[in-house]
């Protein structure tokens, strides 16, 4: 058991807690403590005078029996006897460590406890007092229950069994990223059950298949039935989805939610969209199960060796599973994972969402230095160099993947040069972009960055155009390696600027009380957009939220911004495209132009469909219309 | 009656058909023609013969009314008498003409009917033939029902008032809008009903104020209760609505069903969300009840003297109203209506949606010549100056009111000067955007000219960030009025292509099978963004939708778009803000290229998340996917 838990043997006076327990103990290597031993010395010295314990003395003993096992699950975890009579008991003892408690509860018939404790040296229960054990029990739910009947060694061997032949955490859908996390898991220790379904002569024995190609999988059990799957995991379980997002998730969620019980915990670790989250999850919660939404970055290199983990949802569903999802997140550079609670409701999946955005502008922005680089005349292995000294002050995983992506040759040849130039979306970058128009905030490079996709997926339309109305006369444009460097840097800075207002707004709207420091520092590792600027921003961050306003911003922006001015004009000169560094410069210049031309709209607006305006001069901001002739 | 009828005074032999067509001929002004003058002479030797006619004797004389009532529809209408006793017979008769035809049915009974025609001179009908006529006539519906037991010129007057009394056309919402529809229709003649809701203390008996103010309307009919409102109606009812796009719609249309009879047609003139067209659209078709979608461009004024009217939706619904919006609309340069039939279900609205995003990036455009002309050092006058030169080549609804305001005055100061400069919107260009996005068509310009809607509302971080970023320092550009026409222009062009091709691919996506020089037709007169422009397109769409493939428009962009490169690139150096020029641009360039360097993008993709690639070298279109290290 990678999971830590506390477990309470439980059961009337006489079953053998002791005995089962301290055979337990050996058995799998944890401390066990008698709860007996916990008593404080006024309810022993009650006890001793032969009077019987209330509920209110019992009390700070098992709260001290509840403190005992919080400590120790911070170390190993550990085994606790205590009889642990009453359902309200049980819940002092289980207090804040619910999911990490397990009950083995041990009974017998009447006649067999009365007999045994009557042949104990030194003890004697009248039946009056264990009968009053038996009527004060309550049954407790999802006990491991023993007869007493059996050997004490048989007893521990079948807990043992029990404890350990249930799984931790359930993977549903091996994909890509569904095989590298079961992975990731089975590595970090974790009993894992995996599931993938069965469609004849596509996919077959999947799960089974994959546990057999990977050692770090022996322990982990495959599934294809959904059934048995469910059945073979812990309660509460945990089951993380990692199916494509739309439909298929509330396929999934409707035939497994038949199987599951209240309490457990479905994690979707798609990219599915915010909304859908939040639908699924009150749809869900109807059903008293949890139900996290997050986003997982890192892509299959980093769900198998730590990925960048976004989850959001109800706070007790998280803390339910943040075990597994610490655990196997990538680390930041003070080695806390990369994982943490985002907020409530779809907010794991709307950070993945403008993370994906963000990354979809820095993708296009790394398309418009090589562009603008090989309009300069540099070939391949000349732009990687280049980008290779930019490591230095501005490394990023996009960065050197695209360095490894220039360098990278089919022969002689490079293999860049023979990728079809049509680039294909997901979904994310649009519904980024969708939020941002919703929203009301001015993402401007995700949507370029998408909508240059789009124009690139016009391939035909550009072979054809391009024959028409010819480019090739365009002078070669007048800039530096530097320029480009500084320019680069520019408009990164403001796309992390615009994506994280966009994630601030929306925090704001639905009140979620994001923390724009904590997710950048979960990007610093992981994930696809981690970068050295990530880790500038979570300290920037941490002081304030108001980027623009932050003074090393503001020294970097001075510096950056001439070369950036020069890149995008001398670019339009010579008919380079580039819509982001364009659109970095353009809302730069509209966020720092304190006067704007928007008062023309308005006045026009007023003009033609009355639609009124506000003056300057009237600070009442009462809506004013004009007729204009 | 503006609304042409033809009207069939039907009833069995003897009701007095002819007496009653003759008299309401004279009081309403319209032909009369006896129906038994229309028989072909075998008919006619048939019944000379005393044999009786058959169904299929009767087809042909049944068509040639029909055909005579469809010549009279042509001039002002008429009245026709025949007996018309059995559906299929008057099935014939209304056939294509359903909608304006009016069935006048003269009832008695069986004796006063036998005795008054054996009182005629030379007249006799066996009560057989008469009880024939009795058996074989079936009950009409929606038929005016009157006594012959009246005198004629009671009957007479009896049917005027019946068919006068009813209204042609209901309007619902009185707002700027609705105020300049009921208007326009009852200038045009219709007899119109008019509908405001009452909301105690705020909207009070609007409609019956409204109807006061203005001469025009002194024959509109005022409500304020919507069930009095929908009785005033003639069959089928006509209503359009002209509430507040989004939930009001819905409430509107579930209270008005109610009320509606089969047939009936609802009309949405407000901007709703084409998605929410088709399903409101969807929930009345299972009532049968037609609905119409249509946008309604041109503000209060055109709204009033003539609009440009996008009507989507079943054909039946709209042939049902196409007098009444065709009769309002403003006229083309061949005097047709800018109305016609765009195509089913939220086809209307789609293009409605489409024109305003057109119309954001026109005004954006008109802005940023005006920041332009501004950092040249030109005032209001002058920069209006400058744009009444452009009329001659460009002229535009836009630009003419952009004159107006900039030279408005207050005093002796420009009222453009104290306009807040926060531009706000209602929803069809963050739907446009939507619709870009999800469509997968990069309309950029209209995201692009929402967003800077969206960036002029951070007003307060704007002051904030200017005192921070100093603008100032910038260069004065390099530009003159004619490199600003020749951008200006280039980029109208790229708008109007991205917008009307956004247009072409939800057709094909969607199978409405929309005509785009015909929706530039309409475009022409009436609605925001009329102009020379839209005129010239309508002849180029009409050889080819490939806009940019037409001679006429290479030859211009060739010309222009040196200059456009020219004040972008100038612009971007002096800080001054173009984004909607830049983006023009910007998606020009990148359509032009034949080989774009979306190429990097899919490596990148594929070596971070095994997305996979196509390649150039391999004809079969396949996916590949590589080991990057």
């Amino acid at each position: 058991m990678k999971l830590k838990h506390v477990i309470y043997i439980m059961g009337v006076s006489g079953v053998g807690k002791s005995t089962i327990g301290l055979l337990l103990s050996e058995a799998l290597d944890l401390p066990f403590f008698d709860g007996d031993d916990y008593h404080p010395a006024s309810n022993i010295s009650k006890m001793t005078s032969g009077q019987p314990l209330t509920d209110t003395d019992r009390a700070p003993w098992l709260s001290a029996l509840n403190e005992l096992a919080i400590s120790q699950l911070k170390l190993k975890g550990c085994i606790i006897a205590c009889s642990a009579l009453k359902q309200s008991y049980r819940d002092i003892l289980a207090d804040s460590i619910e999911t990490q408690t397990k009950w083995v509860h041990l009974v017998g018939s009447f006649n067999l406890i009365h007999t045994r404790i009557n042949k104990r040296k030194g003890h004697f229960m009248s039946s009056e007092l264990l009968q009053s054990q038996f009527e004060t029990l309550q049954q407790p739910k999802d006990a491991i229950e023993i007869d007493i009947s059996l050997s004490p060694q048989k007893i521990t061997e079948i807990i043992k069994e029990k404890l350990m032949d249930k799984s931790e955490f359930g993977l549903l859908g091996l994909g890509v990223m569904g095989k590298s996390l079961s992975r990731n898991l089975a590595r970090n220790g974790f009993r894992l059950s995996m599931y993938n379904r069965h469609v004849a002569g596509k996919e077959e024995n999947v799960a089974a298949k994959f546990k057999e190609e990977h050692k770090e999988l022996a322990n982990a059990k495959p599934f294809d039935n959904l059934e048995d799957f469910v059945n073979s995991l812990q309660l509460p379980r945990r089951i993380m989805l990692m199916v494509n997002a739309g439909k298929t998730v509330d396929v999934v969620i409707d035939e497994l939610s038949e199987h599951l019980a209240e309490g457990d915990t479905i994690i979707d670790g798609g990219n599915s969209n915010f909304q859908q989250t939040n639908e699924r999850a009150n749809k869900l919660k109807a059903k008293k199960l949890n139900y996290i939404g997050t986003g997982v970055s890192g892509g299959e290199e980093g769900a198998l060796k730590g990925p960048s983990i976004m989850p959001g949802g109800d706070k007790e569903g998280y803390d339910s599973i943040a075990p597994f999802l610490t655990a196997i997140a990538a680390k930041d550079d003070n080695g806390e994972p990369c994982c943490a609670y985002i907020g409530p409701e779809g907010s794991g999946h709307f950070v993945k969402m403008i993370h994906n955005g963000i990354e979809y502008a820095e993708m296009q922005l790394l398309c418009e230095v090589y562009g603008v680089m090989t309009a300069l005349g540099k070939d391949q292995d000349a732009i990687a160099d280049t980008l290779e000294s930019w490591k230095k002050s501005a490394n990023s995983y996009l960065l050197e993947i695209t360095i490894d992506i220039l360098r990278k040759k089919e022969g002689d040849h490079w293999l860049l040069q023979k990728i079809m130039d049509k680039a294909g979306n997901k979904g994310t970058g649009n519904w980024a972009t969708i939020a941002s128009a919703q929203l009301g905030v001015p993402s401007t490079m995700i949507a370029t960055a998408l909508f240059a996709r789009y124009t690139s997926f016009y391939k035909d339309d550009r072979i054809k155009l391009s024959a028409v109305y010819d480019n090739s006369s365009n002078e070669k444009p007048a800039l530096t390696e530097a320029d480009l460097f500084d320019a680069y840097q520019f408009c990164r800075i403001i796309n992390h600027y615009q994506g994280l207002r966009l994630i601030s707004e929306a925090s704001k709207k639905y009140e979620w009380n994001l923390n724009l420091s904590e997710i950048a520092r979960i990007w610093t590792n992981g994930c696809i957009i981690r970068s050295t600027l990530v880790k500038e921003l979570v300290t920037i961050l941490a002081e304030s939220e108001e980027l623009l306003h932050n003074k090393i911003i503001i020294a970097w922006i001075q510096k950056l911004r001439p070369a950036a001015s020069k890149v995008v004009a001398q670019s339009i000169l010579a008919g380079i495209t580039v819509p982001c560094m364009s659109e970095a410069m353009n809302f730069f210049n509209g966020m720092t132009t304190a006067r704007s031309t928007a008062n023309l709209i308005q006045a026009q607006r007023d003009y033609f469909g009355a639609h009124t305006y506000q003056r300057i001069d009237d600070p009442t901001h009462k809506f004013h219309h004009t007729i204009w002739t």
